[in-house]
């Protein structure tokens, strides 16, 4: 067995429990709510690995969570991160099949922004030797949303719409719509990532900051007849696209991108027109799933990024050492992930 | 063959289609939307029967859909009113079975507030000889609403949450639910009600206008886990009453009493915790539900009324000939449903 150091650098959560606010994934200042520090390096209990980390990557919910607004509470004094990519560099009992492997996972109660990472063995998807460490960072969170959210999707016709569509989700699921003949309708802000989404697989592109993006998708709507909304934003236009949807349409929120609350000013588009407003949260999807239809998916996220379908944009590379003093300025970078390397 | 008169004196809509408002199933004048007027009796077609009104209910529903905020649009000329009681005088082919009969009903293209009617066979129960006209006459809209969504609670388990609870479906419910087994939590605006609707069934009632009743009804619902909120108001309050519910809760709002519009406050409420916001709408439960299940429900309904476990309780009653001039007053009558005799 190699010989493990007794400590390891971590960037840890510096508050406890829920802020009880919800202003969104911005930070001014990763200071504000990680530190530095050295701690000893975690041991596997049963059905748990030890994880030497290769990369780790920064999604919205990891904002979301040191700010105190996830759907966990934060431990002080824990490492932060959810997501990354190692080797399994010591397995509790039961875990013992992953030693040696270089595996994708998400983390429980010890975060990934450190340089050992304790995972639930079941939370852990060994790669393919063709996947990058980058690719490998980020196999798990948005892609198996994007999977399962689709999945949803394609069960009630063809076209779907999805918000934030240049986000690393909203590029994977219009791509993966297109491949299965459905029409991602893609909603994005800025009008100069229109050509961007057509290509990645988007049936219509709509730049929410066009003042007549309600009427022309209202138009669109009624050719098109999408009953999926999958919703990162979840800001008024959000609930304007709702109503504009037909009739049985489910606007289903997996994000809170802004900080608006939206008012539901049509309660006849729930009574009438039997729609209805719903979450998505991938760990209620992973608790609620038969494990032989999640397998089923794994299989699918790693052949598609094995043969280059999908791809991890990346935006900003960092140390861990860069985090607490570079995060925030990184965030600012678009279209592309946050990658964290030891 | 009995023979009809040429012409009848209805209550009929003065104009046409949807308001595009919301405001509520409240009115200063009948004669901003409704006028007197002598029509050709009406001839029955295929499926069709025509009644002769014996009595006819007034609905929040009712309200809505005159002032054009209901889920069908109105047709200017013809009569108001959904719900009734009456004898069928004349029948259209394949509704022969129905001749005779004193059957509830409710209609489709022409109103219930006119001295006849026409109703679609299927949308007609015939009466037991122990039912009252009156009884007879909101026998089919509250009565199925509040058999159909506690069918719905009773799936989620023991306890479910009611909202203007004082109203005839808010007390058809709560008494349906203490015969179930189960526990209803009633909300309602006024203390002095607080009785009567514990001896009607409530397990527990709060009152809406007590500054502390979000606090108080998360404490109930900590121990009693309600995951169904059967919800007439759909205003702020009703939302904050929805944050409080416990994971998986559903939100079903079937009327808009409040003209305020509710804002999401908690976006996690639904990403997280599984929650959903929907509706319901009898008709389409009567299009989505098979007619053997309905059949169960309506005889359920009969049984009900005629051994006196439901009663339908009167405000006030008017002539068809008081509807224009009396109806906004009758309206204001608390606890009990405004009738209409010819």
């Amino acid at each position: 067995m190699t010989t493990l150091p007794a400590t390891m650098f971590a960037t840890v959560l510096t508050q406890d429990g829920y802020s009880g606010e919800a202003t969104g994934p911005y930070i001014d200042s990763a200071g504000d709510w990680l530190a530095e520090v050295e701690l000893p390096v975690p041991e596997p209990g049963p059905g748990q690995v030890l994880i030497k980390l290769r990369a780790a990557s920064v999604n919205p919910s990891d904002i979301h969570f040191i700010k105190g607004e996830y759907g966990q509470p934060r431990v002080k004094g824990a490492p932060a991160g959810f997501e990354g990519c190692g080797d399994v560099v010591a397995t509790g009992s039961g875990a013992e099949a992953l030693r040696g492997q270089r595996v994708s996972f998400v983390t429980a109660g010890s975060g990934a922004w450190a340089e050992y990472v304790l995972a639930p063995a079941i939370m852990c998807i060994s790669l393919r030797p063709e996947i990058s460490d980058e690719d490998g960072a980020a196999q798990i969170v948005n892609p198996l949303t994007a999977m399962a959210m689709v999945d949803i999707a394609r069960t009630t016709g063809e076209a779907f719409v999805v918000s934030a569509a240049t986000s690393q989700l909203g590029k994977l699921m219009c791509g993966l719509g297109r491949d299965l003949g459905l029409k991602p309708i893609a909603l994005v802000r800025r009008a100069e990532t229109v050509g961007t989404l057509m290509e990645l697989g988007a049936s219509d592109v709509l730049v929410t900051t066009d003042p007549d993006v309600v009427i022309k998708f209202a138009n669109l709507s009624k050719g098109l007849k999408p009953r999926v909304f999958l919703d990162a934003v979840a800001d008024q236009l959000s609930e304007q696209i709702f109503c504009s949807m037909p009739n049985h349409a489910r606007w289903i929120c997996y994000g809170k991108l802004s900080p608006d609350l939206p008012t539901l000013t049509q309660a006849g588009q729930l009574i009438f027109l039997g729609k209805q407003i719903e979450g998505f949260w991938l760990t209620n999807w992973i608790t609620s799933t038969p494990p032989a239809d999640q397998a089923r998916v794994v299989a699918e996220v790693q052949a598609r990024f094995a043969d280059g379908r999908w791809k991890t944009d990346i935006s900003k590379r960092l140390t861990l050492k860069d985090v607490v003093s570079s995060l925030a300025n990184a965030l600012t970078k678009r279209d592309g992930k946050v990658i964290i390397t030891p």
